[in-house]
C-alpha cells in the first residue's frame, strides 16, 4: 500500500497538507533507544519551510508530538506514532485549483484517480509537507545507524547550472550541515543563492540534485535481483515530491565508459579488501561492497509558481488560464537534502538491525 | 524477499547460470487467456545470447517449458511456472574467480553474503541469463497489456558515446524490433555496431542506456508516495543487472530547469484532457496522467572482459592478477532492451488488471 | 510487521494502554464515503469498557478522533488517521508486575523480547484497550460492506459453560444487538450474567466463544491456499487478545463425520445455485460460495484476576507471590463481539472493492 | 498472493494435480546447509498416497527434483527450488465433474472465480497432491530447526470418533513415526484403522484431528497483534486442504475455564523460568514463552466420496445426481500428519533464522 514500506523498519505516513495533522507511524524499532530529541529536531529543521535562507513560505516549526511507543523516555517495542500538528493552515479558497489543475502537481491525476474527492488544500496528500515525518523516522534511523558505526552524508550537487563539486566516490566525506547551504565548494553557495533569487523574482522555480553517500556499511548487506539496496533507495526515494530520477555510483556517466574503466579493482588495505575505485557506489549485485554507498537524486523545480499558466476546468471542460497566488518556495532542493538522508538512513538501518 | 516481486502480479524467479534449470513463477494472471506462443518466443529471442548479431557468447535458445499453470492451452488461475533448462553449461573450472573476485562482479559481495557458499559458476544467481524467465513473465505481461490498449516500446538510446535521436515525449513511438539494431535513426546502426566491435577487438566492454515508452496507460492509475509507477518501475529495473540509474519524463535535465519550462501546461484534444509537454514523462504524484510514460535505464558496461585485472585472493589475503578466459559479451545493452520492456509491462499490469 | 495488516485495505493500528492516544490508520479506503458517525459511534460502543453491564472497570468513552483522510466529510483517498485519546490512565504503580509478571499474561515474554523496555503500564500494546482501533477501523468496513449487501453478525455462543443455541448455519440471521446480550435464545441472558457475577464475586474470570456469520459474501471471493478466507480471518483474528481458537462451519465437529454427513449437496434456489447445507460455511478451497460464512472463536477466561497467583521475581528469579489490585472485567466475551465483527468486516471488505 | 507465504523463509508452491509437474520455491534458507536427502524422503514418504496402509489410492513416489539453489551439494544462497514430476496422470475423463461439481470440493467456487477456465483434472491447483512441495520445504525446516535445538512433534488425536491419548501439553513428546499409526496409546491403532477400513467399504471417508508439539522454542519470538506465532501458525495451516478449526493450548476448552484455571502460575525451573501448567500452548500476547508450543488443527472427511451426490449441471443450471468412480482414499488425516508439522517447522523457523 503506497503510505506504509518497510520490511524489517516498516514507516505508514497519514495526514494531508491541511488535514488536522499528518504523522508517522514506526514498527520494528529495536526497544531500549532513548531519542536525542535535539538531534532530531535539529534534522527536522533542516527540512521545515524556514530552511531555505531565502523562503518566504509557510512557517511551520514541525515540532513531532509523540503520542505511543515510549516508556519511560525510551522506545518500548510498540509502534512509534508521532504527529505533527497542522497549525498554519489558513482557509484560503482552493475552488479554482479544484476545479483548474495546477500544471506539473497532481491535482489532475489525484482528481481523476479520487473521482474528484482529493483533499485539494495545499495539495493534499501530495504536498511536500509530508515529508516532515518521513523526516522524523529517517532522523531516528540515522541515530540508531550511527551506533552501528554508519554515517550518511549529502550536499547539494546542483541548484538549476550551479554545480558544487561532486563527492570523491571514495570518501572521506563531510558533514556540512553548518554552511548557509551544504555544499562542498563555498563558491557556489552565493551563486545558488542569486540563482534562487533570480528565479524568486522572476515568478518562477528552479530544480537541482543531491548527492548522498552512506559510510561504514558493512560488506554482505542487501539481497540479490529485486531487494537489493538500489531497489530500496530507489522505491524509497521516488516517494519524495518531485523526484524525477536515481543513479549509483557512476549511474548515467558508466553508460558512456568501457568495462576497463568501470570496472573496481580489488585491493588490501589494512586486514580489509577493498576497491581501488568506486565506480559501483558500494553496490554490486545488489549487495553492499563495503565501499561507500553514494547517488544522487534529481528534483524537478517546484510546479508551484505564480506565473499565469494554462490549464482546463475540469467541470467546464474548457481551457483557461491559471493563476496561483501566495508566496512559493522557488527551490526546494535545499530542503530535500535531509528528506534524501532519511530516505538512505531508513534503507540501510533494516538491512543492518 | 529479493526473488518475488509484485503485489497482484507476482513473479518469483529462480535459478542459477548453472543450475540444471532456471525459471519463473507467475501469480495473478487472469484465467482464460491463451498464450501466443509464438511472439513471446519471439519477444525472448530479442534477448538470448544470440540476439546480439556481434555476439559470439554462449548459445541458449532459451526456450520456455511450461510446466504448470494451464488448462486446456489457457491459463488456469493456478500459478505459471516455465522453466527453461540449463543445456550449455560446460564445466568449467572457476576455482580462481571463487578465491578471486571478478572486478565489478557481485562475486566478492556474494562471497561475504553468503559465507563463501554462493555459487559462482556462470555467476550464480547473479547472471544475467536469470533476465530470461523475467522476459517470459514479460513477454505475457505485454500480450495482456494489449488487449488493455497498451503498448510498450523501447530503443537503444546510447551505447557508449553513440547517441540515437531521444524519443519524442509526445509520441508517437515505433516499432523498432524489425531493425537491426532498435534504433530510431538508422544511422547509428553501424556506428553503434563498430563501437562494439572496437571494444571486443580491444579486450574491452561498453555500457549504454535504454529508453522505453508505455502508451496507452489509462489517466489515474498508480498510487501516492511510496507506490508510484516510478516507485514500482524502479523496484523491478534494479532487479536487472548492470542497472545504474533511471530517469522518468525529463529526468536529471529537468533539475536545470525552470518550473516555466519544466511544467506541462493542460489543454483539451478531442474530448481528452492532455498535457501539451510531457516532460513529467506521463507521472504526477506516482499516478499516471494519460500521457506516454517515458523513461531512461543506464546499464553500466559489462564487467566481463579478458584484460588482466587486479584483484585479491580471498584464501591468502593477498593482491594478484586475474584473467578471466573466454568469450564475452562486449555489449549487453543490445539484450537489455527486452528485459526494460518486461519490466514496464510487469508494473503496469498489475495496475490494470 | 505486527501492527500492520491488509493488502487492499491496510490498517495500521498504534498505541499501549497508557499511551499518550492509541489510533489505527487506514490504507485503501474508497474516496469520497461518508462515514455515518453516529452508527460507528454505537458499534464501538458495543466494545467500550462500559458495555459489559456487569462491568465496572476502566471507563472510557473511546471517541474517535480522525486527523486525516477526509476532506469535506468524506474519504478523499489519503489514509484515514484516527486516534483515541488516552484520558484515564491513572498513574498507578506498576513496579510489581513489572518484576513480577502476571500468569496468562503478556508481561514476561514481552519482558524477554524487548529486553525489559516493554511498556508494562495497563498491558502496554498487549492491552484489549488496542481493540478500540480495531473497532474503528472494523465499523467503518461494515459500512462500506453494507453498500455491497453484505452484512455481518454474531452473538455469544457460550460463556463458560453456558450456552446459547448455535446459529442455524443456513442462515438467516438476526440483529440481537438491541438485547442485553446478544444471544439467540433469551433464556440465557440471565444465566450468562449470573455466570459472570458468580465469577466476580469469586474475584476470578471466565472465557467464552463468539460465533459470527457473514452473510450475502458474494461467489468468487478468496484465493487458494494461503490467501483463502479462512487464512486471511484467522490472522487477523488471533490480533485480538484472548483469542485462542477459531473454526469454520462445522469445525472441529466435522472431524468426527463421515463425508456422506459433512458433503453439502449443490441444489438451485430461484436463478442460483446454493448448498441444501453448509457444513463447509460457506468457503471450499479457501473461496466463498455464496453461502453464509459462519465461523467461532475462543477467547480464554481473563487472565487478570485479583486472587493470589504464584509467579516469580524478574530481578531476584525466586518464587513468590502475586496480587493485583484493582477492578477487572470478568467476563471480556461481551466487549469481544463488536470485535469479531470488525475482524470479519475487514477480511471481507478487501476481497469486494 | 495466494501461493506465496513467509517473510524471512518465504515458499511459493506452484502446480496442479495433473500438471507436468508440481514444487516449491523456497527463499531465505542460510546458505551452506546440506540437506540430508534421505531424512527429507522419508519425511515426505509419510505424507504419499502410499502411506496410509489401507490406502490404495494412486500411487505416487513424491521424489522430489531439486533444480535450483544448490551449489556443491549445500544450499547457495539461491532460491532453492524443486519439482516433483506429476507421472500418474491418467487421462481420465473430467467432464463430469466440470459441469456438475462435487460437493465438499472447490470445483465449483473455481468454476466461478476462474470463469470456468479452471483446471479440474484431479482438483487442479487445489488438489492435496500440492501438500506434496510443503513438506519438502517443511522437511528442509524441520532438519535446520533440529540445529537450533527445535524438534516437531504430532500424533492423530482422533479419527471419527476414535481418540488418542492427548499431548501432556507440558511435554516430553515422543517421536510416533516408527508406528503403524502415529498415536500415543496403541490400543487406538486397530480401532482407528477399522473406522477407517469401515467407512471405505461404506463408499465413505472419515475426519480427524491432528495434534501438534513443537518443543525447545525459545522465549521471545513472534510479534506481537498480527503477527504472532498463532497468526502466523493459522495463515499457514489453513492452505492445507480440508482444514476447518485451529486451537493453541487449551484451545476452545479453555471458553469453559475460569481465570484461575486457566492461568500458567510462574515457577523457577534451574535457572530457567516456566510455567508449571502450559494451557496457554507456549504463546503468550502472540510471543514464545519457552514453553512447548502445541495446537490441534481439524481436518473435514475427504469429500471425495463413491455414492450418488446431488449436484448441479452448471451448464443446464438444472440438478442432478453426480458419481464419482475410481478409489479415494477414505481417510487423509493420516497423511495430513507431516503437513502439519510442514507448517510448524515452516512459521517457527522464520522466527528463529
Amino acid at each position: 500500500m503506497s503510505n506504509t514500506i518497510g520490511d524489517r523498519i516498516k514507516i505508514t505516513i497519514f495526514g494531508q497538507s491541511h488535514s488536522r495533522a499528518i504523522g508517522v507511524t514506526i514498527e520494528g524499532l529495536p526497544a531500549g533507544f532513548a531519542i536525542d530529541e535535539d538531534r532530531l529536531l535539529a534534522f527536522m529543521a533542516r527540512r521545515a519551510p524556514g530552511s531555505n535562507p531565502l523562503s518566504t513560505a509557510r512557517k511551520e516549526t514541525d515540532e513531532p508530538d509523540i503520542i505511543s511507543g515510549l516508556a519511560g523516555g525510551r522506545t518500548c517495542g510498540a509502534p512509534l506514532t508521532a504527529l505533527i500538528w497542522n497549525n498554519d493552515t489558513r482557509s484560503k479558497d482552493y475552488s479554482n485549483i479544484k476545479d483548474m489543475p495546477r500544471p506539473g502537481h497532481a491535482d489532475y491525476t489525484a482528481y481523476m484517480k479520487y473521482g474528484g474527492y482529493n483533499d485539494i488544500a495545499g495539495g493534499g496528500q501530495f504536498s511536500g509537507r509530508l515529508t516532515a515525518p518521513l523526516c522524523f523516522a529517517g532522523g531516528i534511523a540515522l541515530q540508531l545507524l550511527e551506533l552501528e558505526g554508519v554515517r550518511v552524508y549529502s550536499h547539494i550537487y546542483s541548484i538549476e547550472n550551479v554545480k558544487d563539486d561532486p563527492y570523491d566516490l571514495m570518501g572521506p566525506f563531510e558533514d556540512l550541515t553548518e554552511k548557509k547551504l551544504p555544499v562542498i565548494n563555498n563558491d557556489v553557495i552565493d551563486k545558488m543563492l542569486h540563482t534562487i533569487e533570480y528565479a524568486r523574482n522572476d515568478v518562477d522555480s528552479v530544480g537541482g540534485i543531491v548527492e548522498c553517500a552512506i559510510d561504514g556499511v558493512p560488506v554482505g548487506l542487501g539481497e540479490p535481483m529485486f531487494d537489493g539496496i538500489e531497489n530500496r533507495i530507489a522505491k524509497l526515494i521516488f516517494g519524495i515530491p518531485a523526484v524525477k530520477g536515481i543513479e549509483f555510483g557512476r549511474g548515467f556517466a558508466a553508460a558512456s565508459l568501457r568495462g576497463s574503466e568501470n570496472n573496481d579493482e580489488f585491493c588490501i588495505e589494512g586486514e580489509e579488501i577493498r576497491t581501488r575505485t568506486n565506480n559501483h557506489g558500494g553496490i554490486l549485485g545488489g549487495i553492499s561492497s563495503g565501499m561507500p554507498i553514494v547517488f544522487r537524486t534529481a528534483f524537478k523545480p517546484t510546479p508551484s509558481i505564480s506565473r499565469p499558466q494554462q490549464s482546463v476546468s475540469l467541470s467546464k471542460m474548457e481551457e483557461g488560464t491559471l493563476e496561483i497566488h501566495g508566496r512559493h518556495d522557488p527551490c526546494i532542493v535545499i530542503r530535500a537534502v535531509p528528506c534524501v538522508e532519511a530516505v538512505a538512513a531508513l534503507a540501510i538501518l533494516e538491512l543492518i538491525l
